[in-house]
């Protein structure tokens, strides 16, 4: 019998009878382990380069955490189990998920991923912008369904005079700074200096403790079923350590590319100046 | 003077005095010629296997088309000079693009891609998921800024009740199909033989018309500037047909790759079902 | 103290103080076990497809066997501890590597590599070429410093009127053969159908067991010292295995793209034949 | 009517009707023009870096040059048509030309490529070992059927004792240096810091102006064709370009590697000491 929502149907497709039905098999999120154990290395590199990237929940079913700075984020998003940055929020995520729960039902959620320190030119031309790098990482990741750069879907309703960054020299750090970051730090999918803020939306957790109606490939008919015991009310709690860790993955190679052409086109050219 | 918006600065930092200022440099969309090229050799191969792809416009400036069938996409949206299957939407997005160009400015939207025929069983597990190949060809697209699959962002008002897809067994066909298409064709990141469907968020053209406030970086200080003598109102009636080649490619490669697979995994064991 | 002909220095040099000196560390041969554990899933899918893949020894410090046809080296090559097929020339490379295991030294020697059954067709046009895919292979085993396909560096003493092997229709088979195999089984760096047929130089161990003059990089001294308490006589007879191996795996992953390739453009053009 | 030696079957064999006959097709060596190109730019970043690269011939139809040092190559590898360093070998070789031409013949040979002030640590680790990106380029190149490093084969004949090249501390230098360099420049597959010293073993033109004995497909019968009306007598002299070029493109993705690695590696930890 197909489980709703869940990729046994398509990874039954695919391998046939190797097929593994067991704990949703291959496709099972068990495999992001080793995702947190490549990023765990990736901080100690990225925290050495005064890089940080936090990731934490925003949306659980329709309910919203107020946009919140950095600042606010590194401060708050630890403090509760939700890892919801607006502690307002938070409690109501909470309430809601116990309702989801309690129903024997699921939702799903948003996560978002910042990371602040990131040095303008990362990422390539054409094919391997950063942006595309990013999206590739984060969309590898089992229920994630859609990502979002900076205001992302929200440009589509906005005129080009609203949604330009204004650039302008800061005195402070001697560099030049945008006072606002609707591009999300991406600038033809290369880093400008500014946050790199991603938001990434992830689907309910398709296993419910309800009755749902289905198909069973062997008899080629419609039944209903019930298909578990357990179930998590939301994916979003287990993925949001998964997002931190494939950005800061990305964020390595990247740096390691850039910094490699910097690097030796300084040497060659020391009247070059990039990066 | 940096163009505010525009991925100039974010390419001097990368490639210092190599940048190439004139008409937005190597970051120009001019390149996007040999995508759409590839594209076109890559229909011939998809129109043979009864795979379609089309890209049509579903939303300027917040003006939204209803949502359509693929069959009103397709019967549609050649109609109109702005390439949107919604006949009503369209003359309202025509009049909203000509306000917006009056004033000098531009805007944003979104391009919807539907590719009807993909066979079931495309994309690999973990990293190369068809999800995340497709995601990192999109946001390779100057502009673009997000993407959702299905449903998409959606999901993270929905429960798992409510996005769960149900599978039957068609008649017709002979074999599973979904009652809902909330998933956008991907479970797990590989295709189920629904059509897949993704909506693309397009930033409005930093190029405008209006002065605007920016840095002048050889000076080091702030000033404000009118930067152009011509702009597009918006770049998504460019975009749409390098999303919609870019998705072909996407799909030619998974299924040399799946069909492949298929193919030796059948003569090996022809027991084995797959795809 | 650098340990001469060791991978040591150039890890120290590459690792800085993150390297590890313990048993030639990051650069020991015991990461090939992955390797072969691989090759022996591709060897279940080519046997299945009826390709069969052998290595053995053909060359042991200047003693070489005599040529082989792959009907005898089948036969005759797991007849020995030395792997040798050329049943005369086995002991006489014992005898010699007694000798050199007895006055603490090592040598090198030629593995001989044949893949029986490819199908014509395999490789990529320009840079993957099989030939290629098969050098990268072969080359990333630590102690191989060559390879040549087919008569390889003996090209260098011929003429074309010698070289160019002679195709003729194989009335057995229906299909077209060569009467030589001076290609080793590619030209143009795609696969013939004829034996693809390759010999790999290897290095003698570098651990011996004789004093060795080096240097102390510590001490910026020159000094001498003997570096170890055993040693391999050869590593020719820890490597074949891991040569079958990687030639299995590249042999799979060409398969899976040529059969992707046939199959689709069968079914698109019916009257297309390729492969 | 398929012509011996050359890649036209095995492209026909892959590419059924849309293979294309006239002059080798897809196979020619005219794509090679685009790797010259390449290796152009690549120049450019080395020449600033100090480092490097020449190509020249070393063997022609079993006349071999006597070994020279880069010094001497470097003197005199563009004094004579041949691009032979060894100033007696040179007319000898073009005697040979002559000889094999006049007869409608062709012929092989070896290239050598020296690559001078490459530092340490260039390359990776396991997979992409520095000598198996640059076997991979080589042959990728049509026409070339071998490739060997520093003695290469002769390592068969070889002893450890014989091998190891000596380490030692060079007062001049202030750096590790070796008496020898069998090794070809290459421990591990990393660079050492000598030279990188490859030879590339090219097979004879496969086009001859003499009648040959052939097969054709469409009648399935064996026949015999004079297939050309000009040949060149070696392609040695239009490969060694080639090879020159893939060796510099080889050496500046390795070298932004290797640079990306220690430039962030030396800022994070400061005690650390690598390349």
């Amino acid at each position: 019998m197909i489980r709703p929502g869940q990729a046994s149907y398509t990874y039954y497709k695919k391998y046939g009878r190797y097929y593994d039905w067991a704990g949703a098999g291959r496709a099972s999120g068990r495999e992001t382990v080793a995702r947190v154990a490549g990023g765990a290395v990736a901080k100690l590199i990225l925290d050495s380069m005064g890089i940080d990237v936090i990731a934490y929940i925003t949306e659980i079913r329709g309910i919203k955490a107020s946009p919140v700075t950095y600042e606010t984020a590194r401060a708050n998003y630890r403090k509760n189990e939700i890892n919801c940055p607006d502690l307002e929020a938070a409690p109501k995520m909470m309430e809601e998920l116990r309702k989801v729960k309690a129903a024997g039902d699921s939702c799903g959620g948003v996560v978002e991923i910042v990371a602040r320190g990131v040095p303008a030119g990362l990422g390539e031309p054409v094919f391997d912008k950063l942006s595309a790098t990013i999206a590739h990482a984060m969309l590898s990741i089992g229920g994630v369904k859609g990502i979002e750069f900076g205001c992302g879907f929200e440009h589509a309703r906005m005129t080009g005079s609203e949604s330009n960054d204004t650039p302008y020299f800061d005195e402070e750090s001697g560099r030049i700074r945008f006072r606002t970051n609707h591009a999300g730090g991406l600038l033809g999918g290369i880093s400008n200096g500014e946050d790199i803020r991603v938001r990434v939306a992830v689907k309910p957790t398709p296993t419910i403790l309800k009755s749902q109606e289905t198909a069973d490939i062997s008899k080629s008919e419609n039944t209903s079923h019930v298909f578990a015991s357990r179930s998590d009310p939301t994916i979003c709690t287990r993925i949001y350590p998964v997002c931190e860790a494939m950005m800061r993955i990305v964020l390595v190679d990247a740096l390691y590319m850039a910094e490699g052409y910097r690097s030796i086109t300084s040497a060659v050219d020391p009247e070059w100046e990039g990066l």
